[in-house]
Parts: C-alpha cells; structure tokens; sequence
C-alpha cells in the first residue's frame, strides 16, 4: 500500500506516521511512503518500503501532478497554514489553504480521467469551519459559517471534497478536528494555546499562564485520537456515509476549570501551583465564540471514538509524550 | 450611482434593470448602467444616464478588472450557468460559477487596496446550497451540503461572499433565491421547468405536461418578489447582518396539488383541465430531494417579503407578464 501525506512534518503527520510504521493501515502493510511539507519530513526510522520524503510548496505549479503520479492508493490531506497566518495574510492562506487542495483535487481528477485512479482522500478539517454565536452541542447538521479566513478555507475545501466525490473522482472525507489537547512541544503564540500549556507545563514542573476565566467552555481531543480518527477514515467503509463526506468528530467538552481539576487528580495539588491567572480580555473574547462542544452522533455511529474524560486525556499525554518520547 | 449588474441578459437580470429605470434605487436616481452577459444586453428604452451594455466571458482575464473601473456604487452579481450545465460539464462549472466570482471579488479587493472602494455586493445564490435529507421547514441555521456542482459553486460563492465582507473588502449579501414561479416565456428543459409551466401555459390556453405527483413539496416566489429581494439587499442597513451575510429568502412552501387549486380559483377548470399528468420517475426522484421550504425568519426579521398564497403568485404573473407585458 502507498500512502502520501500532506503536511507530514506537522504533528499531526508524524504521528501518523508513527502509528503507520507500527501497525500498517488497515491490514495492510505500508509499502511506500510519500512525504511532503515546507520542510523536509523526517524519515521513519527502519522503514523498509520506498521512501519518498522532500519539502514543496504545495501551491507551486506542477506539485500537485508529481504527488499523484504514483498513483497513492491513501492520502492523508494535512497541510495547511494556521489560522493566525492565513488571517494576517490574506493571499498566502487562499493559496495555500484553498488553492493547493483544489490543485491536488484536480490532479486527481485528471489521474481518474486518465486511467480510473480513485484514492481514498482524508481531508483533516476544523472546527473552525463554525462560527459564533454557536448553541451547545451543536448538531451535526448545523451551518457552517465561519468567523476566520482559515476556516472559510476548511469550508470551502469540505465543499469540494463532497462534490468531486459524488463526482466519483476519488472516495473522500472530512475529518473536523476539535482543538488537540495536550499539543506536544513548547508553548506557541496560538491564541488557543494555554488549553495545553496549563496541563502539559505544570506537568513537568513548569509554570504556565491562563488568560481566561475558569468557566470557558471548549472542545479537546488528545493527539492519539487525532491520529485515530486519521487512520479509521482511511479503513472504515465510505459506503455508509451517503453524500454527506464531513463529519464533525467526537471529542471532550470541558471547561477550563474541568481540565485543571483534572490535573490536580493525576498530577496533584503542586502541578495546579504553577498555573498564574493573567486575565486577557482578547483571549477571552476570542475563546467565547469558540465551538463549546458538538453532538458528533453521525461519527460516534461511524465508529469514531474519543476520550469520555480529561484525565485520559492527560494520561495519553503522560504515556505517549512523557514514558515514551518518540 | 452606478449600478452593475452580471447576467444583466438572464430573466432576473432583466427584471431588475426594469426596477430600476422605474424606481430608482433607495431614492436615488441611476446615474449609470453597466451592463453584462454572454449575450449583449438590451439597452433600457429611453435611459438617460451612462449606459455599457456588453457581452463578454466572465472567467476570461482582466474582464473583472473591467467590470470595477468604473468604481460601480451597486453590483448584482447574477451571473451563472445553470445547473444542469454545470453538472454536465464540471470544468465550465467552475471555471464560471466559482472562479468568475473569485475574480470579480478580487477585482474589488484590489480596488479596495487601491483607494478604499467598498460597493454593495449582491450575490443570488440558490436554494441549491441545500441537499436532501431535507427537514421541513429547513431551519436558518441548517448545514450546506449541497448535491450537485452548482449547488456546491454557490454554496463555496456564499462563503467567500462572507469572508471578503468580514475583512471588509466590500459590504456583501447572498440571496437564497426559491424556485422562480411563474418562471416567464416558453417551456425549457429544466427538470422544475413543470412547476411554472402547468400554470403559465394553461393560463394562455395551451397545454401541459406534470411529471410528478400532487404530493410533490416544494419552495416558491414569484419573479416580482424575486426582483423585490434584490432591491431590498441593495438598499438595507447590512449593519443588521452581522457576519453572517447570506438568508434563505421567504417564499411559499406548497405541493403542486394545492398550486393547481389556486389555478382553478383564479382561472378556472378549463384551465385545469389543460395540465396533462405524464408520471416521470427520474423527474420525481430529483423532486423528493428539493427543499421543501424553510423557515426564513431571519430574512423575514430583515424586511424581505414574499406572496402568502399561490393565487397572489398567480396574479402577479398575470398582472406583470400578461396584462403588461415588457
């Protein structure tokens, strides 16, 4: 099986990756990989099929053609700039977030025309795609009207995806991702950031700062389920989904005090000491028209799962990040 | 002020323009007209302002450059292929209904950047943006998933339409237009082409042909109210909108039993007598996945209107087509 993966440096791709190597996909044994991001993804360690690993502009002239010459039976569609980005630069975000999805469409569609080429596509979506004011849970059939250019991207490209599927030009899905929590690494400038940076800093001893109330309400789901709902979305059987290729998947509502009252379970009172409260009014804003949480039934009946708890979540934290660094 | 309008040649188009020569447009007088189709314009009888009626290819290059020099105050973006076309054949699809619209919106955003140009934008959209299951009535706040090309084209237009007006590029709105019924002039191929024909041709005395049971639901205005939404969008404080800038317009749900009823009401049995019922599964099929109707209560909330009853549908058309005909 060859499987190509957009964005395969992110941290989404490699885990990916990661469970890849570990498991194959659905049966399957991978036997070439093809791996692309801005920088050059990082080769598995012992992987014994073809490698393909290089870094592209996903939006330069001709990419497209050249990721679907081989002809990847799966592909995970990851690459995308963040939200910050495609906000501050109009252009770039259109290009890349828009422009670059439809060019992998199209190539695809021509490899289709040409010889019957039809890819199972993974699409990784966003919750983003939602826009205030949001009722909780919001039901799967809610619209999308999203407050950011990132997510106007995300929207659109579900559109295509669904069409060009009907179309039978591959057999495709959209993944909505709820916000990743505990993102590994170090703090960043997202302004989402803290929901990780309260629980993954104070859990080796560091501090971390809040900038928002307690009872902000927001939607998590831990890196291994993101990597699950990737790998079911590659193996499950589309036949059931009908026309409807989105799915807004299942994750955790909670609270920003829910989410500390679950670190001082694992991790005790003196991991709470190190959260400082730095109330910031913009953080706050932005955070209150952020999804509180979805219904995500049509997934949870396709055989999506997620945590039921954040103290899993800080578990698969401590097991996959902490008792065994990759 | 000037106004453009794209698709000026189109049945709509050319309702508007009537409008406008008539009552101006929020008190102000039409200063100048752009006009554009495939095929050139009919110049308004007796115009005195500035008049550019043209024909021309909206996805060829630098035409949406063209199309803003003029620094148009009112822009009607109409123009469409319909969509049986666009499923027919998927490049012209895209490359028209999409890519055109982009270019236009650019076009404006460049303008913008230029020297702070920021026009009313009108988008007609289509209740295409929905796809079956369908609830009835279909809520505001009911998911886009559309099940053809120029559903998804519209759907996609309605999100950049959003995003552009976010960054304030240009004050925009979308229409959700219903079917158009009476739909005025000869029997054409569309498969809802039946909803309009068995009332228009036997109100002139001629035949025709319903493919579908009376069951059939379905969702309708009439061209006056169709003409009417345009003019509200353009003149109304879009303050009211907030982000989200595209409404399902109001218009009335009804099965083509209870239009036919309204038929005998304003014209008797002998004209009822005239529809000849042809059962057509493939037509029916289509039918059962066509909104319904929808609650349109934020449209309403808005100022737009529309008729409470068939027999008003039916009076307007007699009134406008065939007592007064352009």
């Amino acid at each position: 099986m060859h499987i190509l993966i957009t964005g395969a440096s992110g941290m989404l791709g490699r885990k990916v990756v990661d469970r890849l190597m570990r498991d194959g996909l659905g049966g399957h044994e991978v036997s070439a990989l093809t791996l692309v991001d801005v920088v050059v993804p990082e080769a598995p360690a012992g992987f014994p099929g073809r490698l393909d690993a290089f870094s592209a502009d996903l939006s330069a002239s001709g990419i497209a053609q050249q990721l679907i010459d081989g002809r990847p039976d799966v592909i995970f569609h990851l690459a995308a700039i963040v939200s910050g980005e495609a906000e501050a630069d109009f252009e770039k975000g259109y290009r890349i977030n828009l422009d670059s999805t439809r060019d992998l469409f199209d190539a695809i569609r021509h490899a289709h025309a040409a010889d019957g080429y039809h890819p199972r596509v993974v699409f990784a979506s966003s919750i983003a795609v939602m826009g205030a004011p949001l009722p909780y849970p919001i039901p799967d059939a809610f619209h999308t009207t999203p407050l950011t250019s990132y997510g106007t991207q995300k929207a659109i490209c579900e559109l295509l995806l669904a069409d060009y599927s009907r179309h039978g030009f591959f057999d495709g899905i959209g993944i909505r991702l709820p916000t990743i929590c505990i993102r590994p690494g170090t703090p960043n400038k997202a302004a989402s950031g803290f929901f990780s940076n309260i629980l993954r800093e104070p859990l080796v001893g560091k501090p971390a700062i809040l900038p928002v109330p307690d009872s902000i309400r927001h939607w998590h789901t831990s890196p291994r389920s993101a990597v699950g709902f990737m790998v079911h979305a590659a193996t499950m059987d589309l036949g059931k989904l009908g026309p409807h290729r989105n799915l807004s998947m299942p994750g955790l509502s909670a609270t920003v005090g829910e989410q500390i009252e679950a670190l001082r379970r694992v991790a005790g009172e003196s991991a709470v000491a190190l959260i400082r409260r730095e109330p910031d009014a913009t953080i706050t804003r932005m955070c209150e028209g952020w999804a509180p949480g979805f219904e995500a039934a049509r997934a949870r009946a396709l055989g999506f799962t997620a945590e039921d708890s954040f103290d899993q979540i800080i578990r698969a934290h401590i097991e996959d990040e902490l008792e065994a660094p990759r």
